[in-house]
């Protein structure tokens, strides 16, 4: 049985909606997860996340190995239970993070061997390894352990990240294939495209990992530092390669106009720090582009942040208040504007469902990004 | 018309029951005021407050008049609006504050000059400055600039200090009733009795003060650094003191115990940076004493903070999972520890209400303050 329907399909683009169908309830595509790295959406309580209202959220399957490490979440009876969410959990593979990490970190056939961030500790990944983490977290959408080459890699480090990525995602399956959840719920598993900017090493990629047959597919190795230009062009690419009866996830992607973008070439799957981080850094989004709320001209402006009555900040409180939160570094000030960035992607990802299944969504798009000029 | 009436009158104590009256809504009393330093409680929204439930809430005036100034509070019209809090604010005088900072600080006849903490710049309150800059901040409650000496003073200065605490307080009434609150609602304010723990001094302080004929008296001056005894003794004579039919305010005070015993004494009001500070470093009230909650004995420990259900960490999330989020630095940790302290904190106060009410809070406090031995 599928875990994704298609419920309407652009006849101008190939953006779509469809239904995604998870243990812990079916979601509507295309959307946007918040980033919860240790199990907590930075500032958020988990019933802020289901109130947005978002009904998923990424954790990160590094961060949690570390802190609070299996054991502890095993006993919990795994992170639904730990951090008091009943909605959809998706975790990354972990590489990501182990590849960014500073200090030794050693890639070979069998996995990558790395220090903690935390105490220098020695540890080593394996795909079989990633899906025990992932069994023990319990998370509804597990990832495969992939090879994520940095922004500047060459020819030859695709390559090597593809072919290594392919060999990892085969012994995932396998894996996968012969273990058993912890905690009685089905839990999805994709692998991640590799292959840099290259279209024919992306093609290569996707046509090995569609052999695999799993439920979905992710786009990785892209927002790493290319030109915007080469990963529009790659994601359009794959368009054309990945199966249009499952759903994409383009990891790690990104601003509003990176979404509305992306969705035109059939993304359905989005995560970013974006809304989070820069919340606290004092950046709001808004329909007319960005607000740096620090900025001094917000001391005396008692307007709402944003027309758009969907948030906090636009029905609660004035653009001088937050303003005079984040001065005095008062947490509250970050709280609100995390709340209201996430709101922002939230009520976006809504809007452009419904011009997608009213059939307007391209010329929505092309309004979109012509205010949303600020990239 | 009096702002205040007693509801109950324990047969056996001091202890009593009360409604206060203020321009944004009644009150019952005893109760205890969350701080909110610069227009927001720590971490908490002022929906936050509300919902704990707390009618009332304590602002700072030095910090408003530092950030954001009266300008913008007079602008946003008054602090009530700033923050988006529709019910009590009492303003504490900015003069505990002013005498706290490091640096240049002189009092004189005429009022006290001093820096800002934020930079260096050179400030001047008088009694009627200090007026005027809680009817720009439009606070229900207005106190009265006094002189509170720090806990190691002697005589000599709680003598100087009482004298012009009295002498600043005729000058504060003068000026009140000669200026209009600027927002239309009415505008209580209330002298401070000092003298530190010399009996007779504070005898004088509150007869020279009660001859102002204001509506309510605030016990400054302690919890300053005073052996807790020394404190306990003067409230307990303040009461004997102090018009009954008014009610009673003693500030900076303090914990469970200190307010189950003051209350014991006919105090009415408290305030105290204690349940959110101590919530920040981690520690939790519970009615079983105090618990840190980074001790590494709950990283495993699923069970609630507390038997009773009263607050998020009872019902939603476990130790284990605060003590994660403390661990990982989350902010989402900070705030559910503040939101269980200040709970408590409520909590306490409606229990200790029904108990007086029902007369029988004399053996219940003696029963608390056995089981919460830990001052």
């Amino acid at each position: 049985m599928s875990i994704f329907n298609i419920k309407h399909q652009s006849k101008k683009s190939s953006a779509r909606t469809g239904i995604l169908k998870t243990a812990h309830g079916t979601i509507n595509t295309p959307f946007f997860m918040p980033i919860a790295t240790y199990g907590a959406v930075k500032t958020q309580s988990s019933s802020d996340i289901k109130k947005l209202p978002s009904d998923i959220l990424l954790s990160n399957t590094y961060h949690l190995y570390i802190r609070p490490g299996t054991d502890i979440l095993e006993k919990a009876g795994g992170l639904h239970k730990f951090m008091n969410w009943n909605d959809i959990i998706l975790t990354d593979s972990g590489g990501y993070q182990v590849y960014s990490l500073q200090g030794m970190r050693k890639i070979t056939d069998d996995g990558v061997t790395f220090q903690s961030h935390l105490d220098g500790s020695k540890h080593h990944f394996t795909p079989e390894k990633v899906v025990d983490i992932q069994r023990s977290i319990g998370s509804d959408i597990m990832m495969m352990l992939d090879v994520c080459p940095p922004g500047d890699a060459n020819k030859k480090e695709w390559v090597e990240a593809l072919n290594l990525t392919t060999k990892w995602a085969m012994r995932a399956k396998k894996y996968y294939d012969q273990t058993k959840p912890l905690y009685g719920h089905h839990q999805i598993i994709s692998p991640i495209v590799q292959g840099g900017t290259d279209l024919n090493l992306r093609k290569q990629s996707a046509m090995e990992l569609i052999d695999i047959n799993c439920d979905m597919y992710a786009i990785g190795g892209l927002a790493v530092g290319e030109p915007k230009e080469e990963m529009l062009k790659v994601v359009n690419y794959m368009d054309t390669i990945l199966p249009k009866e499952k759903p994409r996830y383009l990891m790690g992607v990104g601003t509003p106009a990176d979404l509305v973008e992306n969705i035109l070439n059939g993304v359905d799957m989005f995560d970013c720090v974006m809304p989070t981080r820069n919340a606290r850094n004092s950046q709001l989004f808004t329909f007319n582009g960005k607000v740096n709320i620090k900025n001094s001209k917000y001391k005396d402006d008692f307007s709402p942040i944003d027309g758009n009555d969907f948030s906090l900040m636009s029905t609660q409180y004035s653009k001088a208040y937050l303003h005079h939160l984040f001065k005095t570094n008062e947490i509250l000030g970050l709280r609100i504007a995390t709340q209201h960035n996430l709101k922002f992607y939230m009520h976006l990802m809504n809007e452009i469902r419904k011009k997608i299944n009213a059939d307007c969504f391209e010329g929505w798009a092309k309004d979109f990004l012509c205010r949303y000029n600020n990239e």
